[in-house]
């Protein structure tokens, strides 16, 4: 009756292209704190989770580098042998678990946000991971906003959950990515957070309401009854090529009668851009950062640069992100670098993988 | 008493940093017409110039690359021992062909100007030869302005030169490059032409006007008096070494009250900026041009592009200039990039010299 985490690396980050490749996507990339994403997730999630019940899910690609970076053993790395979403990524890591600890509490959580504050993390993880047990909910993480930001989903919170789980609130509806004028409406009228993407579930829990919400997930499992712990194999295969890919939050998250949220303050970002990993690194009018190489000169500042081998030279610039990877450079304004994924599509559509 | 070509190639082109570098500097470079500025010049000087009478005068560090690139013997590349701006180099050419031509005309023209009429070019050349043949006069070229450009010296044109020189004028006065009003009121007002910085004018009337104008530079020669047509020696870095290091405009061209001008209607630029070469070469609000390298996505357009080994992607840009060398990158605002200078003042400050 462990503690478990789970940490998802399956995603490409290709927001942050050309710095988050195929090859060495977005949790490898140190951009803050001086490690990277994935290794700070690790060491937040050795903080809070029973001894050895530290997770990574990912795909073939990244096992071995995944292996030497946080030191996991074989058996605690699952390598989807497809990529088919968080829905199946999480039954499957459910069903794994379940086998060897049924009573398990699963914490979900990405490879790749920022979470300064550990402690208050874990503190919040080990609240939640007492309610998810003992009233076999969901709980997710909402984060109290601080601005009106429209590159992250809403939770509106309902009632409290009740006496014996102070601070827990029952979830009204989750809301997509608003538009700017709803993002100001939800900070003014108060009662929305941001929704983590952070869950804290029983394995069983999760299990019964992808039965009861997301079925075609739930059969996809069923090649995998005979021998649920099996990292690999034929039963394995089947089981993916048979699921649907979903993301959890359509398939499970909003569909659930059985989801609370635990209303948190630290700050938290899911450092899914340029833009908003410049906001992390405290980019501002007349303040630049630099990544990685030698930037020579810069007279307006408000830009972020990450270079390579060669020294980079600003003038007259602000609010641009200039990323040189060494095999390709993107010159982008900070507001507009979202839409790097539109690039990244256009080369994978014009054959060209090397550069994606 | 053939008409000669003299063109300066001693400039550094700082404004065309990162491009333009010590070891190449700005006429070496091929930024427009698929051939650098240097070559198109050498070609324009051969149409109007005498057999065997086309001389270039430049610096040590370029003297093999010009001759390679032009083809031009030894003995008409004029290698000034040290920088002395281009007071004393057009005091030592004119010195130098005065020895074996002492009615010869000089045409006097920078090396990395854009003029792609090349016929009308020669023609004017040839019709300010007759005057400053006939009036011992200093013709100056001055092309009619197109729009209110603040990066160039200005003519204000006096009253007709005489009937015997139909076109020619004389000048009033020559302007620094004004502000925005006034280059304005100058284009409304007419009457002002762009100083383009060529002169026509007999070598022996340079002497004289030296003489009168700047004596401290005509001094400078007398330690060749003895042997005028040595291209090198001790009494050539004497010279040098005495010469005080003035602009000819300054030295004589404001000062003698022998100065006319002959307006000109032809396209002419002297690709000074990069915002100056991007007007060349046609970028305009989403139109944007590629000098060297791939650029994989501009999805504003209006920007200049010239890149080097790793392919270029643009997202929510416009009006920049992005310069890759290989070895140094450049971000600039096109309005802005007159400042580079600044960026090489810097950059030679600290000793980074492999950078300039």
């Amino acid at each position: 009756m462990a503690l478990h985490a789970v940490i998802l690396a399956g995603g490409a980050g290709e927001r942050f292209w050309p710095a988050s490749r195929n090859k060495r996507p977005k949790p490898f990339l140190e951009v803050v704190d001086g490690q990277s994403l994935l290794e700070s997730t690790h060491r937040r999630a050795k903080r809070f989770a029973s001894p050895g019940c530290v997770w990574v899910v990912c795909g073939r690609n990244h096992a071995a580098a995944i292996r030497r970076e946080t030191g996991l053993p074989a058996n605690r790395v699952l390598v989807e042998p497809l990529r088919r979403n968080t829905a199946m990524a999480m039954a499957w890591v459910a069903q794994h678990i379940a086998a060897q600890d049924p009573e398990g509490i699963l914490t979900v959580l990405p490879s790749d946000h920022r979470i300064p504050d550990a402690r208050a993390f874990a503190a919040a993880i080990r609240k939640a991971a007492r309610a998810a047990r003992s009233a076999r909910c969901i709980v997710t993480l909402g984060v109290k906003p601080t601005r009106p930001d429209t590159g992250y989903g809403y939770i509106q919170v309902g009632p409290p959950a009740g006496r014996s789980h102070p601070g827990l609130r029952q979830v009204k509806r989750f809301v997509e990515k608003p538009d700017a004028a709803k993002a100001r409406s939800y900070l003014r009228r108060g009662g929305f957070l941001w929704n983590a993407g952070i869950f804290v579930l029983g394995a069983r829990t999760l299990l019964h309401e992808l039965e009861a919400c997301a079925p075609e997930v739930h059969r996809a499992l069923a090649p995998m009854a005979r021998n649920p712990r099996a990292r690999s194999g034929a039963a394995l295969l089947k089981a993916y090529r048979k699921a649907p890919s979903l993301p959890i939050d359509t398939a499970v998250m909003e569909r659930s009668k059985n989801v609370w949220t635990l209303p948190v303050a630290f700050h938290w970002s899911d450092v899914g851009t340029w833009l908003s990993l410049a906001e992390e690194l405290g980019v501002a009018p007349g303040e630049s950062r630099v990544l990685h190489g030698e930037l020579l000169s810069d007279d307006r500042g408000g830009n972020l640069v990450w270079g390579a081998d060669r020294p980079i030279a600003l003038l007259g610039v602000e609010g641009l992100a200039v990323i040189d990877t060494g095999d390709v450079l993107l010159v982008t304004n900070l507001d507009r670098s979202p839409d790097v994924r539109g690039i990244v599509a256009d080369l994978k559509k014009k054959g060209r993988r090397e550069l994606t």
